[in-house]
């Protein structure tokens, strides 16, 4: 648990949007980073959770930007740089899925299992054993158990967390079914101002480079020469400019002066340079 | 049109693994590579494709890999390492979607319109402006058409080629409704057998280098400094090992003796680099 967002009173509520429903993983994250405290604004998609956050709506928004069996939230990048709210935090949360049934259901009654389409991609060892089984395809893994107990989803069983299972009265009737123990999602947590300088710092930004050769292997450099650890990057084509890209890095430094410095290097040299956020490094957990 | 690949006798016709049926963009890739007089084997999804690929079903198999709105298709890389099948060419595909009806359909008559969700999302504004109408979620471009035309698709209209159109007997009400004109596909083809060395030379490289500051800095030193073009980067998790990576690069070079060169010294520093093809650089297309 860290501290509030800036502008919010220490000690007070916290309000945080999220994609999806109460007992979401982003529900997860939001009482990982804030305490159990907090007070959900649950949001249809992310340019809707974007634009509550940037409205006031919400203190903070969780967003998740990437999983470490699927990989990265592409699109999510690109919406943190189209809204630029600033990152102020990040957190990892495990994603331990169960099968989550109706009290009263057995295992030998399941025919149908509703679940998020990820979620049911990352059983596939534990349905393949199941074949009889028919996997039905649903907007979200916490909404599914709401569902599953108002009888509005046409299946016997759910996969979702088993804080899902437990805030809506369902019942887990098996644990850990994803086929890689290692499944973790991270979260950035954006709000309205940015985050006091921290130490460790971390920041997550998007720069473009010329289109020549070496380009990218130079900008890269800006980081190498100082020592930040480059720990993620990923490119997004340019809209309008085929085979041009944007690249996101996550860069850690000592500090956030280390950042800002390598920053305006590669601003000076590179088409654009965009600062997501610097917040506090987060050590990455491990199975 | 370029020729065929090895193990095919010259004018040979040639038979193409796509995913998706006849009238796809996959379609459209074949034949741009490889002459109008290709024989398709449809396959239901990419994995169906490199395993015929790889017992000899078909000589080629079509593979997506970025398109320029979209960014890259990252199961496809993690396919293409996993089954092993040595790229041998690349082409790119202008999309082109059109709304495409039965005949005698007109515009004041269509409510519902189904799609591919990529095809739909690609469509943004067109659909903006026609609010009352639904999309519909399906399969593929093409199939959509053929089912329109079967009425097995609750639907009035399709998002889909004119190709696709031509093909099953549909006609075209509203061409180019795509939001951006600069919008590709970049398919690689697989093949049993490497293609003959070619000038100037592509390579599709993954390689994973130490989990310490700056590793991935030193290893695009090693085409940086041989002028070697950097064209693509991607990184994908590496299963089991949460917070690693696997880099996925493209790179042209002059010829293939300087690419083997820098995969050697890759090799021997990273972890480790695995070579997914070398092929003619072709000059991608622009609007």
């Amino acid at each position: 648990m860290s501290a509030a967002p800036r502008g919010t009173a220490a000690g007070a509520p916290v309000t945080v949007a999220i994609q999806g429903e109460a007992g979401a993983f982003s529900h997860v994250a939001a009482v990982q980073q804030f305490g159990a405290g907090v007070t959900l604004r649950p949001c249809a998609d992310f340019d809707e959770l974007l634009r509550r956050v940037g409205a006031g709506e919400a203190d903070a928004g969780a967003v998740p930007v990437e999983n470490t069996l699927t990989g990265s939230v592409l699109d999510n990048f690109d919406r943190l740089l189209a809204h630029g709210l600033p990152v102020v935090a990040e957190t990892f949360v495990r994603i331990r899925l169960c099968l989550v049934v109706r009290p009263g259901t057995r295992l030998e009654d399941v025919r149908r299992v509703a679940s998020h389409p990820v979620a049911l991609a990352q059983c596939r060892r534990y349905f393949a054993a199941r074949p009889a089984w028919t996997p039905v395809q649903a907007y979200d893994t916490a909404g599914s158990v709401r569902d599953l107990m108002a009888g509005t989803v046409s299946a016997d069983a759910v996969v979702a967390s088993d804080a899902a299972a437990a805030l809506y009265g369902a019942r887990v009737l098996a644990a850990a079914i994803e086929d890689h123990a290692a499944n973790y999602t991270r979260f950035l947590f954006v709000a309205r101002e940015p985050a006091p300088p921290p130490v460790p710092a971390k920041a997550s930004l998007a720069f473009t480079v010329a289109h020549v050769p070496g380009a990218l292997h130079a900008a890269l450099g800006v980081f190498a020469r100082r020592g930040l650890n480059l720990t993620r990057i990923e490119s997004r084509p340019l809209t309008g400019r085929p085979w041009q890209y944007r690249f996101y890095v996550d860069v850690i430094a000592a500090g956030a002066a280390a950042i800002e410095e390598a920053t305006r290097e590669l601003g000076a040299g590179a088409s654009s340079c965009h600062v997501l956020g610097v917040y506090a490094a987060t050590e990455p957990p491990t199975p």
